[in-house]
Parts: C-alpha cells; structure tokens; sequence
C-alpha cells in the first residue's frame, strides 16, 4: 500500500514509520519536514500535499496540535490552536483527501483518552478529540468508494514520559498497541471505529 | 433562580423560557430579539451580554447553529457554521461566563443524539456535539465555586417535524422530556454530565 502519514517527524510517527515502511511504501509530512511539508491548518496546504503525493491507499494523521494549559487563562484565543490543529486540519484532510483517495482506501485519524476521561490542562485536546470522534463516525455513512475512516485512542504513551505526571494513574500506551491499533485500522475491514487501547 | 436561556426565541427555547418562567427569573437571549440580543460567535458580544445580564445562577445555551447539507460539497468553509456557532459559540459562553457566574451556578449546553448515531448531512452537527460533550467532561474537573456545567441530548424533538425525514426510524423526544433534561442539570447536583433522552 502507499501510505501518507501526516505527523511523520512526531513521537508517535516515527515509530509508525518504521513500523510500516517494511512493507509499506510511505509519504512522509510533516509541518516543515519530511517528503512533503505541509501546515494542516491550511486547506489550501492539504490540497497542494494531496497533489503532489498522487493517489494513495491509506492516510494516517499523527499531528494534532492543541494547546495545553490553566483553565484559569483559558480564552477563544487559545482555544483555536485545538480548533485550527487537531480539530479542523484532521477534517479537512478528510474532506479535501476523500477526492485523491483510492476506492477501498482508509483514514486513521488521532484522538486520545481525553475525550472521555479529562485531566486538568487538557480541555482543548477532549474537545478536539471528541469532534474528531464524533465526524469519524458521521464520515463513515457518508464516504463513497468503500473508503473507510476511523481514530485510534491511546491514553498517554510509553514514548512521553513527559506528560506523565499529567495522567496520574493511567497505564500507558505501549507502541506495541499503538502500531497495532493503526494497523487494525488500516488493514482491517472497520469503518466508524474509535480503536481504543486505554 | 435567574436563569439565562440563549436561543429563547427558538423552537426549544420558547417551550423553555414558558416552562421556567413560573418558578424562576428568565433572561432571554437570541441573535436579533430577547432582552439581550447577542451574537454568540463575538466572544465580545458574549463578554458585553453578561456585563448586561449582571450576576446569574444558570445559564441555558439552546442555541447552536450548524450547516446541514451534502456531504459531497461539504468543504472548511461550511464546515465552519458548526465550529463558529454550536461549538466555539457554547464553550466560550463557559470561558467568559465562569467570570460572571454566581457561584454553585450552572451551564447546560445543548448537543443532540448525533454525536453517536450520525444521519446523513448532518456531519457538521455530529462534530460540534461531540466536542461540546467532551468539553463539558473536561470543564467539570476545572470549574470552581460549585459552578456545575452538564449538556442535554435529546434526538428530533416533536416540535421539530420539519426534521423527522432526516431522522428514520427516530422516537421523537418530547418537550417535556426536553425540559426535564434540563431540570436536572439546573436544579440537580451532578456535573460533567451528558444527560440523554434517547
Ligand atoms: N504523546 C502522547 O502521549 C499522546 C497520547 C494520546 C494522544 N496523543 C495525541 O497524538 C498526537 C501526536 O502526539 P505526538 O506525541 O506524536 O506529538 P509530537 O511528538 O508533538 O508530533 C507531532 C507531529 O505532528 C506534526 N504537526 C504538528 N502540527 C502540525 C501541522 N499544523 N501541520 C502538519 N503537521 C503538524 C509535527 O511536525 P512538526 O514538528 O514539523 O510541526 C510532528 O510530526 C497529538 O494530537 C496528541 O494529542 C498523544
Ligand atoms: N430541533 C431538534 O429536533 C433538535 C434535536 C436535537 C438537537 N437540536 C439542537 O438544539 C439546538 C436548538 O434547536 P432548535 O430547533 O430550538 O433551533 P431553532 O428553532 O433554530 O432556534 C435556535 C435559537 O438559537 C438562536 N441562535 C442561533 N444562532 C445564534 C447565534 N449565533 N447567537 C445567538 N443566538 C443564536 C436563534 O435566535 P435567532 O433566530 O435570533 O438567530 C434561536 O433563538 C440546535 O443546536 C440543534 O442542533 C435540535
């Protein structure tokens, strides 16, 4: 398969990309690097990445921008970052992708835990995450060709012990299931699926 | 209590605002009518609404505009009414209010069934309820002062034959199950919740 996985050059793309590209062929985007950088927060960007890349099989998003933050200085401004980021750039790689796709092709977008169990400093990823959740599950009765669409949904993962002391309690994510979650969408028969490993 | 209903001239507001407005002190709040008339797009307009209304105890959001319409020709820029009006448009009436609000207060934010059983056309929609819902989840762990913040979910409500061809096979909600979802989250103790009628 020709796989783009857009967020290539993040934590979480770069394990897929050498978990893939054994038998894979892979595009790799990301914002300002790899085969075809790329701002997903630009429709016009997506559109110019899709024509350049040619027709593919399966498209994976790994970039999710949100703003992590006090609730206390929360505002609109703020907000967009989850909103342009995760939110609508997941969207319109949907939207705008479904015309270069193959038939029988998949989107596997990213969400995350915090749809359903927030933490503090974390309202704009579960608002994001949930739109995002919520349009895979519209997209899938709407997309023609047997494209297919669903979202993996890690909790925190192995790979960022970073946000750890964010997620009290929560086991992490191996990238053993991570992969696994990816690939069950990509080479599964699944479609409206939230695949989650929390 | 003085509630605060934004959407009071609507279909499901104008059967809120006469089932409250026995027993409470009512506000009432559309685009171009009502004692205050506000934009919920303008977070300016939202900070001046406030300013007007003074201290509250509830705050009732009915109103959450969103493009309904074919997939095929859905591109960002419809996909922006939703974004701009149910989505950024209920969660910045919580980042402004919370300043405003009296405290144990409460925030009832309307979604609809389609954040889990999606229809065609109504993408938009699904995205917007599903990031409100999880916004809500992630408000109540932040929300200080007792301040209590829940959405209502209801499918097609009976006033709303007009949408009953969208939503096979659907048991239209009543309004007055409406109006006890949002009798629970306003007189009720729970918080982060998604109150269902369907
Ligand atoms: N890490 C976790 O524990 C965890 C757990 C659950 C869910 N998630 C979610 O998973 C996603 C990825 O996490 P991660 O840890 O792999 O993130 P990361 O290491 O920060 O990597 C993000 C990737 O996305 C790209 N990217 C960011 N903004 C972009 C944009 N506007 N356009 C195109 N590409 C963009 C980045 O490229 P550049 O560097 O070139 O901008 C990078 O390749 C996020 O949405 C996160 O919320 C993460
Ligand atoms: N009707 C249903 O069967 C149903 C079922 C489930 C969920 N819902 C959801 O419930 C919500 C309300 O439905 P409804 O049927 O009562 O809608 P409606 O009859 O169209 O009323 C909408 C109300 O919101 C106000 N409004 C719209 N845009 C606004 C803005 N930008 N700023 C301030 N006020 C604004 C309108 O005022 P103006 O007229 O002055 O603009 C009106 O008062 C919608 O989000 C809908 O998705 C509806």
């Amino acid at each position: 398969m020709k796989i783009i996985i857009v967020g290539a050059s993040g934590t979480m793309g770069k394990y897929l990309v050498s978990a893939f590209e054994k038998e894979h062929e892979i595009v790799k985007v990301s914002t300002n690097d790899g085969d075809i950088p790329t701002d997903i927060t630009s429709p016009d960007a997506i559109e110019k990445m899709y024509k350049q890349a040619g027709a593919f099989d399966a498209l994976i998003c790994t970039a999710g921008p949100t703003y992590v933050g006090p609730w206390k200085t929360l505002t609109d401004k703020e907000f967009r970052k989850g909103i342009e980021g995760k939110l609508m750039g997941q969207i319109n790689l949907v939207l705008i992708g479904q015309h270069y796709i193959n038939p029988k092709g998949s989107f596997t977008l990213i969400t995350g835990a915090l749809t359903h169990e927030p933490q503090l400093k974390f309202a704009n990823a579960s608002a994001a995450n949930g739109a995002v959740e919520a349009f895979v599950r519209a997209a899938a009765i709407e997309l023609g060709n047997g494209v297919r669409i669903n979202a993996v949904s890690p909790t925190v993962i192995e790979n960022s012990p970073q946000y750890f002391p964010f997620f009290p309690g929560e086991i992490p994510t191996t990238m053993k299931a991570l992969e696994y979650g990816f690939r069950k969408s990509v080479s599964g028969a699944g479609t409206g699926q939230i695949i989650t490993m929390h």
